[in-house]
């Protein structure tokens, strides 16, 4: 399915309902979304196209409350204005371009972790559906299988948008990668029966000392993988990564409960059901292997080695 | 719905299909459908009508693997056959009524471990719908409920046949008891936020040593519970318990990918892609605070305290 997207209220609208999701993805999308609002009102006297500019930030800004992409493209689009309109697409188009070759290094980075013969658990979609490139914890997946290796991936539905089933399926497919969907709560069993030796997944915030923002079932996932003595692997670029924030700081996005109730339009539960939706988890550090970004490869204790990363 | 089954082979499609499903009342149905069959060829001589009675045992048999109240109720009414066709009839209804008796009894004892202002979970389905009776997991909630206790309900949807949120859903909805809908994934939030204060759930079978083979999801809900110290209670019939086997002899259940793909009929995985869908998981002894049954409280170590309550 393509949207073509002409304001900023659609280009709000299409974060805010998920036509548009991953982290990544978000911040790109919502960062052009300002780039062609700032053409688009680029005749008008300078403080009032600022002013539409400080809007269509704010507007794209209230989409979505957790992954921090969204944030970090908006503030440097934003900080892009006093340069006039030209400059806030160049830095748009820069981002994307970042976003895209930060998925190649990450991909470089993760792909060694992978060897002949592993079960690759992922959760959610983390691919080129979630990010403007081959994909964080997909692109990990894709670059070990183009460098010949062979492994089977298993692969989590991810209720309740099923961007497992829906997304990473359709990617795997077409790629060719060997891969078998399951329920998310085939996990541990999966786990149990030794079919899963790696996990490697993406993340929409990472806050100060290494705490995991991430789809919903991330934080079972990553309880499961330390009982299991199974490595898990978080693959996110660094503008994932706000060491401003502490857990506390971070909202958890709760989605409407419709998305319990009814799947492909059609209502699923009994009526009068009331549904609880949270949208991520938080994983703690101390069930992390490692963090991969475009800058290198973060190992515990994250406190220190997070900080070396970003700021280097 | 309601569905009515004439022959030995709707019976059993019926169980394969899972129009009739929970531990205790696939025993009961198989156990009605062999005393069915046993009325239906009473004129035949007796030899010929015995050799009907153990086919009709035989197929029912195989209609699936993990839950052992099928085979303790088929052996009863299969042993009830030498003494005629109305014998096996009243070993079906005392199975029947057995099972009703036992959710009433696993109730009571089950009720006094939930407190006023107790987050309940469970997973599946484990009420009147899979039982003859209140439920196992499900009748001690309505047990507590009925007590006055005030407290709320969460339970999963249970992919991928979603026998929570349209099953417990539908059986919650109808007592008025308040509950919470969350997707499989959302466990361990609720957990980590301290929403869940106790988990409560059924068996499908439990082995020597107190392994419970339960609906996919039970063992990763146990893992969950026992890292936020939440007391995990397996309520099941002594007719579910099965010390006969230990774990190396229980034939998980795997059923048709399609259970993952389509959704009320509906594709919701793209073409090519492959599923695993194991129908149950093992959750071993030390992760379980107690088994709850219609003779009493069993608790660890369940080598001794199980023979204790079967034998009695």
């Amino acid at each position: 399915m393509y949207v073509y997207l002409d304001t900023v209220e659609e280009v709000a609208e299409a974060i805010k309902t998920m036509k548009v999701r991953g982290a990544p993805l978000i911040g790109i999308t919502a960062a052009l979304g300002v780039a062609l609002h700032a053409q688009k009102v680029k005749h008008l006297p300078r403080e009032k196209w600022l002013a539409e500019i400080k809007w269509a930030c704010e507007t794209l800004r209230k989409t979505r409350p957790t992954a921090v992409n969204l944030f970090n493209a908006l503030e440097r689009v934003l900080a892009a204005a006093s340069d006039g309109p030209e400059r806030v697409l160049e830095v748009a188009k820069k981002i994307m371009r970042e976003e895209e070759e930060a998925c190649a290094r990450m991909g470089n980075y993760g792909e060694q972790f992978i060897r002949d013969g592993d079960g690759v658990l992922t959760h959610c979609n983390t691919g080129s559906l979630a990010t403007y490139g081959i994909g964080t914890a997909l692109g990990v997946i894709r670059s070990a299988y183009s460098k010949g290796k062979r492994f089977r991936v298993f692969y989590t539905e991810t209720r309740p948008r099923m961007q497992g089933s829906k997304l990473t399926g359709y990617e795997l497919v077409k790629e060719g990668i060997p891969a078998t969907l399951i329920a998310d709560t085939a996990v541990g069993f999966a786990m149990s029966r030794g079919l899963i030796t790696k996990v490697f997944l993406g993340a929409d915030r990472i806050v100060r000392g290494g705490y995991i923002y991430n789809k919903i079932g991330t934080y079972q996932i990553a309880v499961l993988a330390k009982r299991h003595g199974v490595p898990f692997y978080v693959v996110a670029p660094t503008s994932t990564i706000d060491l401003k924030s502490k857990p506390e700081d971070v909202i958890i996005e709760h989605r409407n409960p419709n998305e319990l109730l009814y799947i492909e339009g059609v209502r699923v539960a009994p009526e009068g059901v009331t549904a609880l939706n949270p949208a991520f988890d938080e994983t703690p550090p101390e069930l992390v292997t490692a963090i991969i970004t475009e800058r290198g490869v973060a190992y515990p204790p994250f406190e220190d080695s997070l900080p070396r990363l970003v700021d280097d």
